[in-house]
């Protein structure tokens, strides 16, 4: 769709990064090693819910081997504020106790204390001779639960805010919001159908496959040295240091490679702890996570309560539409509710809306972002609606979406209105793939859709980029290269030098060699470190179209600069050609870029799903799975795809399989990867990636950002097509076996 | 002298990096690590000068533990070019062949052959089954040698340079150059006294504290990173991908901590072997010298033959000057002459001069860089020339130097002009020093005063600074830190911005990471980097500025900025306050500069030294010394002053006592710091440090650099300072107890 021709954007390099991937090279926080580390270990409380009475370490500490102990009483005590935690701000104390529990542990998993020692196991065992004096008290572990009268309160100091006001109740209700838009009464009155059903999801993981680590020395200078697997260095730093009261340049953190994040690198864990055992024994501290830990220790997506009502007319038109998401926060209060309230109806446009949203907190892990975070839930809800409603109208289910499509100028119940968006694209490319059109043979086999949305982000973003003499550039970001960032961003750089992506050597720096740059999150790296890398290029070629003109004793303004060579009248030189003579013409040559964009364009994305279901077990195999998203631009077509097929597959698990299997006291039942079922290579049909190219008007190449909005429509899409193989709607998140069976029997009785 | 007003620049922070340095966390090259490591052992010749007839590798390669063997054969049959070694350009044969020699061994220690092992010993091992059969050649080992008729010739297709014009003459002699000014016989007929003589000195080491060592790992995707101790992470690169024939964005040199270069620290030795031994193993190997290996395998500063003559009027005035000046190249041609004769009469306005320079291959160490380079062995012939005048014509030394001391327009026999420069001011301070008025009693005693100059460079640095949101910034540069230059750079950056030294937090990165940037020599590090942090604060400054007028909703030009504080109108805002703000007015700030200043001002420098000469053994005892310096701006008084104490220390070793002590067949017999004997804290008295600050108009503070020409005049002062107390003219260097006593001997007879 997109009129501009490009040399480097929508080509395939190779990534910068993939020898070192393959051959065993990158180093990952787990590879760190440094003179005299030692190593941590974090002791973690067995109780959902608990008062801790008192903490005993003394034999710890006397352990032979160990070198500190410390506990929630070794942060300074520092006045209560907001931090910004990377997805939006929380009150210092709930950040504190999240990283070392307090008065109370909230969850089973939460941090409770921690041992350094000179081996793990020596750590490992002197945790175990802490003696911590809990007293258990009942846990709340569903929204629903936690909202009841009478429920177990997890914060005596928690008071609702509802419609943004501070109310003075006590509740587990950390917040209930609302927008509206239009009359959603008469908006029903209108309807000549209308559909309301409730949905429940359970807590799922991001389930990256490299656990947490860090390591921290607290040097003797003052300042703190942080090697850890984050999704943003500047968050860990910010966040340690208000957590730890100094200075923010007192940290350097250094973002080692990082085996997935998904959302769930972006919260900080283990870097306060490790910094404030560093502090006690003068030495680095190294602490890594189990997996045990990570799913008991760690931000899962919340597991959520929604309903949602739609009306629409006979000719398909939707009228109104009701949603109520009450969403499960963690133990202290979350962020993922707004976004799911801003995506739930959001790939329509609907005049008369009203959506509520609670903000709930549980007795289980705080919850972290996970690719597009609060959408998915959302999404199950709509999706699966609107499929009924098409089949009580008889229309087909994407020419409804169609007729409802939202398109530049729709305004969304909370505020915004869109741009150039690529929902009606999305929705043409789903109905004209041969996947649609082809006929699906067999008995329990069903053919279902679903489209899903996801805003995505801006946030500031830096870049630096230097001219070597042999005519490559090297490019400097602080943005942590998750899928490939790194080559995404060069190539961005490369496209305005006019020169190969292979020519640009990308490096991701520490917090001290880089301007501040934002969380890898929020598909935002492409677009907003690609932009900062474009206008540090840009910086670049206007210093040498003056080093040209130099050259040629010309006036730099009348020297032009296309596909890689400068000119000026009869005189021409190529980006490479000037590369070798900068030192005669004045120097380096070193460009900047700093953005903090507001351009973020949303992006659209839908599944055709072909499912069947075996009557007999309710297991329901993937036959064929089509994605289609809208990217904006699609910088480098391979990695799209994979970002595609990678939510995608995220998505299938969260709707066949993955959840937190918990007993009634509030313990994770299946906390390993044996356990908790993520779908494999061998669960899955290839998944074909369809890309669909409508650029974002408010990025310089068009770039949306393609890393979210693919895992939201699978769970719906797999939903509807159940109901077509198996004739059972299902509501509840996971849809496995027995859930399918007891929907089978439910429906037979 | 300066009228400027600083609020940062001239006071004394502690260093950024002093902390780690005494910790012992400060990582050098030595204590790199890495998975996998192997370990490098250079096998080095045993002759100074033979044939290579053949090497046989093959008991070596099979020897348990080792990975692999390498010799000059293994470098890429490049065609020959020349290669800038970072102390100017070389045919690429010879900067070859000094790594790994080729069909001749040209030195005692040149490298022949290394091996990688698992571990050093095994390498070490290995090496000694190495068979090198050599065919031993007659080996000349000093200049006037060198260039006799019938010596052994060293390179057969080494053709003098004459005038500039290249002859057909094979011989030792690469080059011989001449620059005159006037006419030097009438400037002779005019004298009225014309003193010649004849200068030898020794060859000596810079005797940095730290071996050389390089770590390399040619990486499966064709990249060659690099860990090593260099005052140049930038030549290293450059000059390692010349000689493996890669371009120079495959290479990625990371500088560590070093421990000491004046300047013997810029060539390269063992980073492409390293480099081919990682290639042939796939592993990363690090080779680390002995004492011995740098000795006789590194390059020490050239021994020279120099003749003097200088004629001067009764009155004092000077009106002719010659000098003839053979320098060792050592094993290689050599670039210490050139600067040798630009230094010689560079102190002084004569209208008739003479100089001629001969660079001489001799069968040593290949000669490499030692602080002002060539300068001071010419010093030592001219200032102890002027010594005698001074004597003949009964003027004061002081005088007689004041009297003809080059000043803003005089022009140097090499031809250019000076600007603003502080000769007379350091002259005038010497003379006005309580020292010079001192009364100096007692037996065998004498006073003696020597200066001398260094014209210091310029040359390519980069820097970028990134603003933090606590009203810090972090500065990012390329130029290694030897002496303090972390903290004198971030105090230029200081300055611009009105933050304190502490609130710039300094890095040096690898050549990823930064533009590019020249050696730290030639005293440029100071003047030309922290020129190039000026430049990226004041970039700072000017996008500041936006923010605030973004801020203010004022126009930017409004905008003014002081003392640390933006001002448009009534409104104004602390540059610490503004940092806070600058994500909401538009995302993150970094500045950069890259500079590649011409405005290099020379410095010079003077001494005044007290000395007691035991006339039983000839013992020269340092009693008093002060050294003065012009030193433009002093950005940091405490490291001026420790440059200028380190600078005399040194030239003071070389007056006294350091020598390589040579065997007739070119041996060294004394490569340890043992037996070469270093002056230690016990052997000096308090260097008594004054700063002469004349700005220079080249520089934004009026830096000129101050490494260098404080080594120059202590050999000459302390050879007149012994001619005073024990009545003899030492001529050779060193002047240590058995030239001393012969001097006294060969007097009485």
């Amino acid at each position: 769709m997109s009129t501009q021709h490009y040399t480097v954007v929508g080509t395939r390099p190779i990534r910068h990064d993939g020898v070192d991937k393959v051959t065993g090279r990158a180093q990952y926080g787990a590879d760190f090693q440094m003179a005299g580390l030692l190593f941590g270990y974090v002791l973690r409380s067995p109780h959902a819910h608990a008062r801790i009475q008192r903490i005993n370490t003394s034999q710890a500490e006397k352990f032979p081997g160990v070198k500190a102990v410390v506990t929630a009483a070794d942060f300074p005590p520092t006045p209560e504020r907001l931090v910004d935690l990377g997805e939006g701000d929380t009150p210092l104390s709930y950040a504190r106790g999240n990283v070392l529990a307090g008065r109370k542990a909230l969850y089973k998993g939460h941090a409770v204390a921690a041992v350094a020692a000179t081996s793990v196991h020596i750590a490992e065992e002197a945790a175990g001779l802490i003696e911590v004096d809990y007293e258990v008290l009942p846990a709340v572990l569903t929204a629903p639960e936690g909202m009841q009268g009478g429920a177990s309160i997890l914060h005596e100091d928690l008071k609702t805010k509802e419609f943004g006001e501070q109310t003075g109740r006590v509740s587990n209700v950390a917040e209930h919001f609302r927008h509206t838009m239009g009359d959603v009464a008469a908006g029903f009155a209108e309807a000549d159908v209308v559909i309301e059903r409730e949905f429940n999801t359970a807590t799922v993981h991001q389930g990256y496959i490299e656990p947490h680590n860090a390591t921290a020395l607290w040097n003797s200078d003052g300042r703190i040295l942080v090697w850890c697997s984050t999704q943003g260095a500047f968050v860990v730093r910010d966040v340690t240091a208000c957590l730890l009261d100094v200075p923010v340049s007192h940290l350097k953190v250094t973002p080692m490679e990082i085996g997935g994040g998904f959302g769930g690198k972006i919260p900080v864990y283990i870097e306060p702890v490790a910094a404030l055992l560093s502090k006690k024994t003068g030495k680095p501290v190294k602490i890594v996570m189990s997996r045990k830990d990570v799913f008991e220790g760690t931000g899962p997506t919340p597991g959520s309560q929604i309903q949602v009502k739609i009306g629409a007319r006979k000719d398909g038109r939707i009228t109104a539409a009701q949603a109520y998401l009450a969403y499960e926060a963690g133990a202290y209060p979350g962020a993922m509710v707004g976004p799911g309230a801003m995506c739930v109806f959001a790939a329509y446009d609907i005049p008369n809306v009203v959506i509520d949203g609670f903000d709930v907190v549980v007795n289980k892990p705080s919850t972290a972002a996970y690719r597009a975070p609060g959408a998915t839930n959302a999404a199950f809800a709509t999706e699966t609606v609107l499929d009924e409603i098409a089949e009580k109208l008889g229309i087909d289910p994407l020419d409804l979406r169609l007729k409802n499509a939202a398109k530049e100028g729709t305004r969304r119940a909370d505020g915004p209105k869109y741009r150039r968006i690529g929902c009606v694209e999305v929705l043409e490319a789903m109905k004209n793939h041969p996947h649609y059109k082809a006929p699906l043979d067999g008995p329990n086999r069903g053919r279902g859709v679903a489209i899903g949305f996801w805003f995505n982000i801006g946030l500031p973003s830096s870049c630096t980029v230097s001219v070597n003499a042999d005519g490559t550039v090297n490019l400097v970001e602080g943005s942590t290269d998750i899928g490939g960032t790194r080559t995404s961003i060069a190539m961005q750089a490369a496209e305005v030098l006019g020169i190969s992506a292979e020519d640009v050597r990308p490096t991701v720096v520490d917090t001290d060699s880089i301007g501040f740059t934002a969380v890898t999150g929020g598909s935002r790296t492409t677009f907003a470190t690609g932009w900062a890398a474009y206008e540090a290029a840009q910086d670049v070629v206007r210093q040498l179209k003056e080093r040209a003109a130099k050259l040629w004793q010309a006036d730099a303004a009348s020297v032009t600069f296309e596909c890689g060579v400068f000119r000026s009248g009869d005189q021409s030189i190529s980006f490479r050609e000037l590369a070798a003579q900068i030192d005669q013409t004045g120097g380096p040559v070193v460009g900047r870029g700093a953005v903090n964009p507001r351009g973020a364009g949303g992006s659209f994305s839908g599944n055709i799903v072909d499912v069947e279901v075996d009557p007999e077990t309710g297991k329901v195999t993937i036959l064929r799975f089509t994605a289609v998203q809208d990217v904006g631009k699609a910088i480098h077509p391979s990695y799209v795809e994979g970002q595609m097929q990678g939510g995608s597959a995220q998505g299938i698990g969260w709707a066949l399989n993955e959840e937190y299997y918990m007993s009634r006291d509030g313990a994770m039942m299946n906390s390993s990867l044996l356990d908790y079922r993520m779908p494999t290579a061998l669960d899955l049909p290839m998944i074909d990636a369809v890309i669909v190219e409508v650029p974002n008007p408010g990025h310089p190449f068009g770039v949306r950002g393609v890393g979210e909005a693919n895992i939201v429509p699978p769970p719906a899409a797999i939903a509807n097509a159940i109901y077509r193989a198996a004739g059972v709607r299902m509501r509840r998140l996971p849809m496995n076996p027995p859930a399918i069976m007891e929907a089978i029997w439910n429906q037979r009785d």
